[in-house]
């Protein structure tokens, strides 16, 4: 049996799981940081993460229904609030949420959305993993549902070089296309503050920290997996599945509106 | 909408998804048999494929848990009882199950069969492709978890051409480590002849032959997606996540033992 961490290592080990393992060192993302990817590699990642922001609400919704006080049910729901957005109210303007902004990112690469939003065209590895995901916040305990969204500790410092890469190395990608990353920053610290102080109060055995570890590394999964299943799909081999999308079909009929 | 099919086009419909999409077609099955895998890329493909294995009692049991009658469960329960082996009783002589005869072969290629049976090492992929079947089979229709089985239609074929191919090729294969393969052709007929009766039966709406069609693609899927990842971790680029098995551990201390 391991022996228990104190409050500074226990953290420390979060953070080394992504340093390691965090899908910013996949070599897709490399690629797609890098300018080494074709327009129809970028549609691919767009059309593919697609699947998973759509699934975010669907899996936080299942951790908000296994909240037991008001105070974490407050909390939690503005995770939603951030996917889902919110419509105009007296003197408040509507708020585009991160779904819709990632179908504004589809759109500007030049994806049909009711192609997008059916999910008709995603690799069956995308599904796979997202849906693991989505049953995993259901069946673990609540502690390890929580510490499975700890990855936004590692987005902070990854999204900045991600975006300049892309505006910088494509001629196809504007900041409008990419303005889903935005907000991100602001939202994934403050959102993993609070998962971290969770997890660091709440994990009070040895093997609570240790399931809370396994749960960040299943979740590092969870993104790496994506980005192979990607790679494995339209870099190389290029072996793409049957059903799932092919480059040059899908596109938008008029790919400047 | 689509028009009802008649018995024999709905029954040449599913057989057209078997010799489209399943894995016989997939180039790490081709490989497999024509013995241009290491002895490293074998035991990845034994050691992935335990756990796929060992999580087909546990579908079948959730689809046991759903039959309503006794006829139904008598019939299905012989799956169960196919894989988990039986210990000896009066007159009859003990049989090795599936599981036990997957062990057989990960020891024949010179696995350790604590790691094997850990699942420590297996791709998440494979993990989450295995549970994404244990999950439809509990979230889908009755009548789309049996048609999720209907890829037993296609393994007698492929079954002996793999066979052949591996005791051909490789030195480190003997028969008895494919023994489990012995007595699948026989039992998948059984098993798929059964099921597909049942979705022929049973499915009486255009929609409902659509689904059951659906279900064989999405099962096709998950065999194919298992062989995307293990061709994408040990075949080429050869791209390991962390915790997965890494060729030349986890050897048996004896591997003549």
């Amino acid at each position: 049996m391991t022996a228990m961490m104190d409050r500074e290592a226990f953290e420390a080990a979060l953070r080394q799981i992504g340093a390691e393992r965090y899908h910013h060192l996949h070599p897709f993302q490399q690629m797609l940081q890098n300018g080494q990817l074709s327009r129809e590699q970028v549609q691919a990642w767009a059309l593919n993460r697609y699947y998973y922001q759509s699934q975010i609400p669907v899996k936080d919704s299942h951790i908000l229904a296994r909240l037991q006080t008001t105070e974490l049910r407050r909390e939690w729901r503005q995770r939603i609030i951030d996917h889902d957005g919110q419509e105009a109210s007296e003197g408040q303007p509507a708020q585009r949420g991160g779904i819709e902004k990632w179908i504004a990112l589809t759109d500007g690469v030049g994806l049909d959305r009711a192609y997008v939003e059916s999910g008709a065209g995603i690799l069956p590895g995308t599904r796979f993993a997202v849906d693991a995901y989505v049953h995993f916040v259901q069946e673990k305990t609540l502690l390890e549902a929580i510490a499975s969204s700890l990855t936004e500790l590692f987005s902070p410092n990854v999204i900045g070089t991600r975006v300049r890469g892309m505006l910088e190395h494509y001629d196809f990608i504007s900041r409008e296309t990419l303005a889903y990353f935005d907000k991100r920053p602001v939202q994934a610290k403050r959102d993993s503050d609070f998962a971290l102080e969770y997890c660091l109060e709440n994990a009070r055995r040895p093997e609570e920290q240790e399931a809370v570890l396994n749960a960040l590394r299943f979740k590092c999964h969870v993104l790496w997996a994506q980005l192979d299943a990607l790679c494995f799909a339209y870099v190389a081999p290029g072996l793409t599945p049957a059903d799932a999308w092919q480059p040059g079909t899908a596109e938008k009929e008029n790919p400047r509106s």
